[in-house]
């Protein structure tokens, strides 16, 4: 009989268990459970927080609204899930792990034939002074979730300040701010969301602004301010200080591998168990999966640390049907696909950013934006702004997309093109389900493919809206042109020195440009159709120097004069 | 300097004339259309029609709002558009369409170096008796769709019939069901929406008649009844009468090409214009896109007749670029991805049905059905159910999905997938977009993914809901066991002589079971989760004949005891 043994049982460790005991139902499966819960939604923990659902055992709960406790593995999982149990160290040789009861009255050995390690991950914890205080938080735990709930519910505290601008971090901001209370962010580096490129996280900064969060980038905390050892505040490097009723550090998370470290196993350069294709770790009857492991970037083919719910479920189905019946299941790695909501935006990537790209060192790649509703504007259009990267051999490998349009859809479309490897000649004619209440006729990604396609055939010349604002700071002598109506100029426009030359009088009107034919010229509409007709129009008629500022008006990252 | 005239200025003949001018601006691009409207979004017209909005212009508008007439043709675009204008025929040889007004009082010829044919297709009308009767409608035009909207206004019309259960006719159903119209669908065929397998679009079926909508499948009209002229009932071939004020014909179209076949150009055997890679048609200097057209199947490598919106913009783009530059850019064919929303249910398709790969002869397919929610409960979860084919060599060829949750992400998720060919080891790993508020943690796509894997490795045997009904109806001795909990199983039942056996009491209670271990067993529950892990267990318990009823109770496309 397999005795399998599981240490960690939220996501990767009870999937894991799970698939062991269906592949082989005469193995005897044990999880060994540091926490009294047992699968934990953690991925759901915000949503707590905010409000979305008041049911808090919804977070540990099968579909069917059974809790899913140590019961409910025996009955119905035919699996041993031994709660509040530490695992403190693992014999290697004889093939037992050493637990004790986390109240410390008791301690076992459990022997195992093979052993799977989904310990998880640790918050970071910044070294900043003061953050022992009371009040300062992380969100990795129910009971860290009980406590925002609480500030919720008992409406004492007004102000929270959020630490990191990550996945965790923005949607913290969000369940706070939905509660009523007055967050602020401070994210050290120059944007939230690191999976975008900047341009596209400032999108997302602005829409949080207009929610009413605070979000301070580029600066870091250097001291929480305290009150008889409760936080009442941080004071920033900058030196500007912030009130707050507590904190809460989204500062990212590193794996949890004390025990695989002390057991001899390999860890990789992330400090995350190192793995091969089948889950299995340096030592052949000991598999690992989730947060504590290092698994290879599908793009790169380098290891990378990824913690996310999802791989954690298929990495730990993988190290579950191995240890149960051998290696032949394997684990491709991840191509860093990510969403998130942010109040009524979703922000997504998959793939390379451009910022992946260069740090990866891929050479030849072009990058482009996007911008367009998701939808006819008939049936409630909400705008979607992307950015496509293409390796050298015109194949995606990156597709990011944030607004308040259907960027789920999005985000998984490019996923599988990415994990097709499909080139820019098989996107342009992609065949996506077409009805007007999902979206647009010819689909945004497919339309992101279309100007990329464009792009690369020279038929316009890209700037990005950083470069504009380069152009606009130095007052370099450029002409700028606004393709749109009047009515639209009057309603919203940059203020950049930009003339208003609507597309449906620039042939008639070309006259009013500059004589000098290489004069810089740089064409833009709301999302740069328009935009990208207007070139196409100086082109024909002589003008060498003409570029369009993709995603237009819509992918502006700063801030307007209307 | 080139001549490129385009008969026809809907989608892909207003698509391949904005293209084609972008592509030349010193082209000379002219659109001939029969209509008084441009660039009309026919698939938006059951929406107008349902009130979802009131604005008539927004069919016919730009994104802006602008509406998109001859003089927006002229001065946004540079094309001129000759509207209320009937091309009747074309002069090869001398390159000239000769064209009248649709008044009749004018006629004129008009010289091309470059021709696109894009006069998109007619609606079929059934030779029906008393189809001539006032009342009687398509919806393939702006004259349909003011005539249908009326009906929505006027609230004169008290019961509508529509004949024909494709796209069009369920989205008529819902416009005018929305509109307060009693509706009656009456389908010839055993179901509706042919693009999809039976099973499935009977679950679409139900949730029709749940939203109070009649379906009647399997009949045909025999004669429409009418009363002064006016339609006022329909009697069916099994005699029942069906009282209405109204009737829509929504019973397909087919292309519309007496020109093309008038100036010899060879057409394929559904009567669509035939046309190369290229977009070109048997005669060099004429392209053709849009639904006048023949198009590969990218899964046959047949042409097939695929009349739909977002194909005829990609098919008009590359007829336009290759009108306006010679042939270069090619457009490979359809997947056959097609959506459409019914009431709350979202029911759509891409690739193989399973109908469709028998007729096509493919052999060693595999299908699946698979249900679970789009999303986590806490999140507002909604259905899904779905069926997945591959082929013998487990790449993936067709995917449907139908049920009030996320179709839209799913079925493009699958259409991706299908043009990368991948494989079921690469699906099973999918990294997709996730977090709470737009899936689970394993997407039901990978999840049916995994389904389809445990069933190529012989985890469990299949059976579909039809099967299991038709050993009911022979009462065969098979052992039915429902999975769920007894609450489960007092509020919701299929009440075919199941027993209810919760997985959670399984193992302990095996000697209820039949003695005799080659007893067929099939075992379900809601989803069929809870089912298939009874079976492993009964497996492995030393039963040989236990099935797995696919998709469970949610998939089950007959009426329910409870």
């Amino acid at each position: 009989m397999n005795k399998i043994v599981v240490i960690g049982g939220s996501a990767a460790g009870a999937k894991a268990a799970a698939r062991a005991k269906r592949m082989d139902e005469s193995a005897e499966v044990t999880i060994i459970q540091k926490d009294p819960d047992l699968s934990m939604a953690t991925c759901g923990y915000p949503y707590y927080v905010g409000g979305v659902f008041d049911n808090r055992a919804a977070l540990i709960s099968a579909p069917t609204g059974v809790v899913r406790d140590a019961t409910y593995f025996r009955n119905d999982k035919g699996i041993t899930a031994l709660i509040n149990t530490e695992a403190t160290s693992i014999d290697i040789d004889k093939k037992i792990v050493h637990c004790r009861s986390v109240q410390g009255d008791s301690e076992r050995e459990i022997p195992y034939d093979r052993l799977i390690l989904a310990m998880g991950a640790h918050a970071n914890i910044p070294p900043i002074t003061g953050r022992e205080a009371s009040g300062i938080t992380t969100l990795t735990s129910m009971a860290d979730t009980d406590y925002l709930r609480r500030l919720r519910d008992e409406k004492k505290v007004q102000r929270v300040l959020v630490v990191g601008g990550g996945l965790i971090g923005v949607e913290v901001c969000e369940a706070l701010q939905h509660s009523g209370i007055q967050v602020t962010l401070v994210e050290a580096l120059d944007q939230i969301l690191p999976f975008l490129d900047w341009q596209l996280a400032k999108l997302v900064e602005q829409h949080m602004h207009s929610q009413g969060v605070e979000v301070i980038c580029g600066v870091a905390v250097q001291e929480f301010l305290t009150d008889k050892g409760a936080v009442c505040g941080a004071r920033l490097q900058d030196g500007r200080e912030i009130d707050c009723g507590a904190v809460v550090l989204a500062v990212g998370v590193r794996p949890n591998t004390a025990l695989a470290k002390n057991a001899g196993l390999e860890l990789g350069d992330f400090g995350g168990i190192r793995v091969n294709e089948f889950m299995q770790s340096s030592h052949s009857d000991i598999y690992a999966a989730g947060d504590c492991v290092e698994i290879p970037s599908r793009l790169t083919g380098k290891p990378v640390f990824a913690p996310m719910g999802d791989l954690a479920n298929l990495e730990g189905r993988v190290a579950g049907e191995n240890a149960a019946l051998g290696n032949h299941a394997t684990f491709p790695g991840t191509i860093h696909s990510g969403i998130c909501k942010v109040f009524a935006f979703q922000a997504g990537s998959t793939g390379m950013s451009e910022k992946m790209a260069q740090k990866a060192g891929i050479q030849g790649y072009t990058a482009v934006m996007h911008a367009s509703p998701d939808k006819p504007g008939f049936m409630g259009a909400k705008l979607l702004i992307s950015k496509l990267l293409v390796d050298a051999d015109q194949r995606i490998i990156g597709y990011q997309c944030v607004g308040p349009g259907d960027v789920s859809r999005q985000i998984a479309t490019a996923a599988m093109a990415i994990q097709g490897k499909l080139t820019v000649t098989e996107l342009v004619n992609s065949d996506l389900p077409y009805a007007p209440p999902f979206s647009l006729a010819i689909d945004h990604f497919i339309a992101a493919a279309h100007v990329m396609q464009n792009k690369l055939a020279g038929l316009f010349t890209g700037i990005s809206a950083q470069d504009v604002w380069e152009m606009v700071q130095k007052s370099e002598n450029v002409h700028f042109l606004d393709g749109r109506s009047p009515q639209e100029f009057a309603e919203m426009r940059l203020g950049i020195g930009e003339k208003l030359l609507p597309i449906g009088a620039l042939r008639s009107r070309l006259a009013e440009l500059p004589q000098d034919k290489a004069t810089p010229i740089v064409c833009f509409c709301k999302i740069s159709m328009r935009g990208y007709e207007s070139a196409r129009v100086l082109q024909a008629n002589g003008y060498t120097n003409v570029r369009v500022m993709e995603g237009g008006i819509m992918a502006w990252p700063y801030a307007r004069e209307k």
